[in-house]
């Protein structure tokens, strides 16, 4: 049951509708196979410029906003969408099998998602604002005045991830990030949940509407990546591109960008598979260190960035029976319903690869879940020889599906962490007191630090917590640019530039650079950190 | 001359003198066309892999040392390079035709700026640490310990420029900041001024020396930039490429870069025209601002990244008398010496070209130098709709010629801006107190923070400052890379990626996290910005 009404709905550009002219559609209840919610009309390639344009015009508006005009905007978008909870997450549910409680519990970090950029643009830190004053005494040369402050881009192309229908979608991160950063957004909604993304695309413009903003801010576009996506990052209008989804979609972008009379950064995040460090000191509390992981990795029926996808563990008794431990409570556990028939079949296939790949055997399975696509979660093993000598054992499976590598001592471990590529996460699990485990980690550690975004001890790394420290972004492929995160407050520097201004008169600076410094942000002045003088009213 | 010494010299691998199997070179002296000083060995593409393993290997041990020792490394390499100065000026002086003051300038700016990032390395504000606490009460989820740090890329591989042999070569500021991130760097030396890349060279190897650091940490190479340069782009161990030079050199090796399995961030520096806006309130002081005018453009022949090869002026008799007092003092003008005789020929041909165009007319020319490769200096004029119709009037000169942009009304002076590629510089001359022009350059300036890098009022955008707030850097083609700048302390971030640490034990968290901050880094603490401690002995 969609909650949407039975006419038919299109693209949202500059906050008209506009029918496209590409043909139509629907949704597909992943857990029935059937056809669902109303019908949403695809864009042609052409009719994508329009809300490029509208993003263009808007921008200059949009970036001279106050941090106190553009976070309070932040902070109606949170309450628009709020408002509109239940009938998101209603729809939500029809259109991608997800539960409620996982649903209810992403449309709260979505909000304080937006909540958390609307404290970041106004306290101002992303302004990175510098001042050098004039030494006109120094030698050889006198120093001229010398301002520093960082600004948006542009318009930024957003495109909806299949598997994080609201924190990865119409006002997920990138879209949240970018409008912090004050650029318009065009987004590009995975056909997945147009009704879910529709929804929320309407709370946006919304916003818009209330804070009196240009109509371009913000535009929602259904369309087929290979034709409206391209179109997207193509448009010279767009200067830069968030995108969430996988290897082969990323890196067509990607390709598209750098093929620009001017390229744009483009920030995928792409592929992982999260390699689990499992040493022995942990590996002993074998039924709770099992739970944990088939949890995580059954969790989302494994369609997760973060899922563990590859566990280490040495060879011997103690490894042994962790593998025992997880084959049995594997064997307790039922697959769940996946997001797309399409994305369940590319993983019923990586599974039939991985388990015909000499060497590879499977440690257990659960069971199938009784609604369509949602295939038993699996549990192979290898040993590391074969795994290092196995470029595809490093693969991502978009699912719930994991390889355990059993290895005879920590040289071998090393090797295969230098064979991995960029990763978002490494996890290790050990027992700190444990000498021998502690020194193995430490000795991991740095290898660790030039593969991953985030490393966890003693966790698992699904569930992402959205704050100023996490980093949810690691070295290629897990993303095409591993200088950022596309999560927490760090995701707002990918849209800015640092611009100079030398020897400007106070009338013509910024706001942000002027002498009397009236957004009252913290600045380096001098070669010293100025701390932010009192808010207002705070 | 050259002072050094009259065997063969080689690249510097790793402390080691490897002869190159290419063949031999020497420099040429552009005043006089002739060869000069020793003989230098080219190395072969298959030698490279060399440097690139050896700055491998050199990675973990230099990004593992702390604030101080990094630090005190950078003093040193100042020393170093201060001691061996006369040697390095005089070298220099024989194979690029600057002269000693210019060179001694460059000498001071290239020492200043290695300490410089010494006392950014020391403060550690680039580690940009965060730390959020555990919340083990938070509703829905509780809060994980998570903490943020950014980390070095891994091994530079940085190309030196032609025209600045000091300070955007051997030890200028590409190298510099990627030592100071933590980065091993792999310096292809500008075949243009190979003792003196010699010199510097040797003084970084010995400050490496001094300070027992692995060998990797810097090499230096001569070899053809086709070959092996692009062997350095696309060797796996090189995490990232600084380059200053040309339109065509940097889009080569971005190519090659953006090609690789996996794909590196390339700063390059390339091309740029640094447009100036003249509003008659500045241009009725023509004298002065002529004389201005022709020493930035004609300084250092115009080979000057920042010179100015475009300028706007109104029409009517206000801009006819500052073109009259170009025109004159112009006459006056002396070509100089240019670097080599190709950029020389390259500036020549480019010049023909230019006064080809239909509607470009002389303002007049200087005199050529007494030497050779010593062009007059010389600038033209156009009408608004000839430059805007005309894309080839905004491509780079390299060299001292500028192109006056003639226009009637402040939207054609508008729309020129917005025909414009990126910039590094765009400069305003105007009286502050005249209301009109105030008005006009108001409404211009959000324009031209689109369009450039450093903004500049009433001065000159050639000369640099090196400092905490400085920009250089701008959208394509300025650089391939508008996010950064390549001078300034800010360039340190172009080689640090962020990285998560979740639920770490004190002993496995890497020391700028440690809760007892033995760094004493100012760090970000659960939202709020906490002051430095103080630094023992500071």
């Amino acid at each position: 049951m969609s909650e949407l009404s039975d006419s038919t709905y299109h693209s949202l550009i500059a906050g008209e509708n506009v029918p496209g002219t590409r043909g139509l559609f629907r949704a597909t209840d992943p857990s029935t196979g059937q056809k669902t919610g109303p019908e949403f009309s695809l864009l042609s390639k052409g009719q994508l410029e329009a809300a490029a344009m509208a993003a263009g015009e808007a921008f200059p508006a949009y970036r001279a906003l106050t941090p106190e005009q553009r976070s309070s905007f932040l902070r109606t978008a949170a309450e628009k969408i709020e408002t509109s909870g239940e009938q998101i997450i209603a729809t939500a549910m029809s259109e991608t099998g997800l539960p409620r409680p996982r649903l209810q519990g992403e449309l709260g970090r979505t909000v304080n998602q937006l909540r958390l950029f609307a404290k970041v643009v106004l306290e101002g830190d992303h302004y990175g604002a510098r001042i050098e004053h004039p030494l006109p005494d120094r030698k050889p040369l006198p120093r001229p005045d010398i301002r520093q402050l960082k600004l948006p881009l542009g318009p930024v192309g957003v495109f909806g991830a299949s598997n994080f229908p609201l924190a990865f979608s119409v006002a997920g991160g990138d879209t949240a990030s970018a409008l912090a950063a004050g650029c318009p957004v065009v987004f590009k909604a995975h056909n997945a949940h147009p009704g879910t993304s529709q929804l929320v695309g309407k709370a946006l413009i919304a916003a818009v509407a209330e804070h009196n903003l240009p109509s371009g801010v913000f535009s929602l576009i259904y369309g087929p990546g290979q034709d409206v996506g391209q179109a997207l990052v193509k448009d010279p209008r767009i200067k830069a591109i968030g995108f969430t989804g996988s290897r082969s979609g990323g890196l067509a972008i990607l390709a598209t960008a750098n093929a620009r009379p001017e390229p744009i950064p483009v920030y995928a995040e792409m592929s992982s598979v999260n390699p689990v460090f499992v040493f022995d000191s942990a590996a002993k509390s074998a039924q709770e260190l099992a739970q944990g992981f088939i949890t995580s990795l059954n969790g989302s029926a494994g369609q997760l960035c973060t899922a563990p996808g590859l566990l280490f563990l040495a060879e011997g008794e103690v490894g042994d029976s962790f593998v025992k431990e997880v084959s049995n409570q594997l064997a307790e556990a039922t697959g769940v319903t996946m997001l797309t028939p399409s994305i369940c079949s590319a993983r019923v296939d990586g599974e039939k690869k991985l388990a015909d790949i000499p060497g590879v055997h499977p440690v257990g399975y659960g069971t199938a879940g009784s609604t369509e696509n949602a295939p038993a979660p699996a549990v192979y093993f290898t040993d590391v020889k074969t795994f290092i000598g196995t470029p595809e054992l490093s693969e991502e499976i978009f699912g719930a599906v994991c390889l355990i590598v059993r290895y005879q001592h920590n040289d071998q471990l090393k090797a295969a962490v230098h064979s991995l590529e960029g990763q978002l996460t490494a996890t290790l699990h050990l027992d700190t007191e444990v000498t021998e485990d502690l020194g193995a980690a430490q000795d991991l550690l740095p290898h660790l630090e030039q593969k991953a975004g985030r490393i966890l001890v003693n966790g698992w790394p699904t569930g992402v917590d959205v704050g100023e420290a996490i980093v949810h972004g690691g070295p290629f492929p897990a993303t095409s640019d591993g200088r950022s995160t596309s999560v927490g407050t760090l995701a707002i520097d990918r849209f800015l530039r640092p611009v100079a201004y030398q020897n400007l008169p106070e009338r013509l600076l910024p706001e942000a650079l002027k002498e009397a410094n009236p957004w009252l942000l913290a600045r380096r002045m001098n070669g010293e950190n100025q701390p932010a003088p009192e808010r207002r009213g705070a």
